[in-house]
C-alpha cells in the first residue's frame, strides 16, 4: 500500500491500514460509488459490541441527491460545513441509548460506535476512500430533522470521500499539510496505577 | 490472510483484518510479545478524535507479572474472569471527561475510546493476536484499585492474546462455535428519516 506525506511516523511498526488512515479537509466532489459505501458500511457492521447489542445506526446522505445532502449539511457547525460540503457522503451516527434485550441503559453504547466507525474508517483506507468524523454537529437539529426518537442519541456526522488533489483546494492546504502529532506512548499507557509508565 | 471457522460472513466484500477480526472466550495463556503489544498500543495511539485530544488512557497487566495481573482480573465480573485468566494480557480503557486545552467536557470521548480500541483490535488481529472486550467490569473497584481522578472514567477491560486451539479447551467451546451473526443493513442504515431504509 503506498505511503503519503499523511501516514503516521509511528515508534512502533503498525498495519498500513492504519498508518495511512487521516481526516482530510480537503475532498474533491466525486461521488462516492454504492459498492465502495456499502462495503464501508458491512465493515461497521460487523464490529464488536457489548452483548453483540449493535447499538449503532446510521443515516447516509449522498452528495448527488441534493436535497438530502445540503439537509445533512446544514446540521453542521458553519466551520464543518465550509470543508464537508465537498465530501461525496455524509453519515449522521446514532446511539441506542437502552439494551433491546431488557430496556437497561447501555453504558458503552457510544462507545461501540466508536468501534463500528473504527472499522468503517479503516474499510474506507483500504479502498482508497478518506473519513473525517465531527463533533462539531447540531444535535438537536439533527434529532428534529431527522425524526430520532428519544430512546436513541445523534453522536457525529462523518464525511466520506475522495481527498483532493495535494495543494488543489488551497483553502484547506494549511490544515491538510501540517504535520500530524500524537502524545507518546508513556503520557497514556501506564501499569498498576494511573500515572505509572508502562516502559 | 487465512479465514477461519469464525470468519465473518459479509453481505458485500469487507477487508480481511476486519472479517478474521472476533472475540474468543478460549484464550490458551501463551504470554504476548512486548513487540506485539506495542504495535497494538501504536495503532491506538494513532487513531482519530475529536479536537485530537486523544482521551483514551490505558493500564497494562501481563500474565507474567503475576500480582498485576490477578488484580485487573479481580475487577471483572466473575463471569469474566471465568475466561480471561487465560488471556496474555488484560488492559483497562479509560476516558478523560475534559478537554485538556480549556477543561470543558469532552462528549464524544468515549466514543473516541472506541476508536482507538478499534485501531487496537485491528493491529491485534494483523499479527495473528485476538483481542476481546469487556463491559463486565466493576468499575468503582477498577477506579479505587489503580487511583484513577475524577477527571477520568474507567470504561472497559481488553483481554488480548492467542486463541486456544480449537476445542482445546471444553469450557468455552460452545460458546466459541456458536455462529456469528449481525443485523442486516437495512435495520440500521437509513436515508432521509429515521426508519426509511437506505436500499
Amino acid at each position: 500500500m503506498l505511503h503519503h506525506p499523511k501516514t503516521a511516523t509511528p515508534d512502533h511498526p503498525i498495519h498500513d491500514l492504519i498508518a495511512n488512515r487521516w481526516s482530510p479537509y480537503a475532498f474533491d466532489e466525486r461521488p462516492v460509488e454504492q459498492e465502495k459505501l456499502q462495503s464501508c458500511l458491512e465493515a461497521a457492521r460487523w464490529a464488536a459490541s457489548s452483548f453483540n447489542e449493535q447499538p449503532w445506526s446510521f443515516i447516509v446522505a449522498r452528495r448527488e441527491s441534493q436535497t438530502s445532502f445540503s439537509t445533512m449539511l446544514e446540521c453542521l457547525a458553519d466551520a464543518n460545513q465550509a470543508w464537508a460540503a465537498r465530501a461525496g457522503v455524509l453519515m449522521l451516527t446514532i446511539a441506542a441509548r437502552l439494551f433491546s434485550k431488557n430496556g437497561k441503559p447501555n453504558r458503552t453504547a457510544e462507545h461501540d460506535v466508536g468501534l463500528a466507525i473504527g472499522n468503517l474508517s479503516i474499510q474506507a483506507t483500504s479502498l482508497g476512500l478518506a473519513v473525517h468524523q465531527m463533533a462539531g454537529v447540531d444535535l438537536s437539529k439533527a434529532r428534529q430533522v431527522y425524526s430520532i426518537p428519544e430512546s436513541h442519541d445523534p453522536l457525529t456526522v462523518v464525511a466520506i470521500g475522495y481527498t483532493a488533489a495535494r495543494g488543489e483546494d488551497r483553502q484547506f492546504a494549511e490544515r491538510d499539510l501540517a504535520p500530524r502529532s500524537r502524545k507518546p506512548l508513556r503520557e497514556f499507557v501506564f501499569t498498576d496505577a494511573w500515572g505509572t509508565p508502562d516502559i
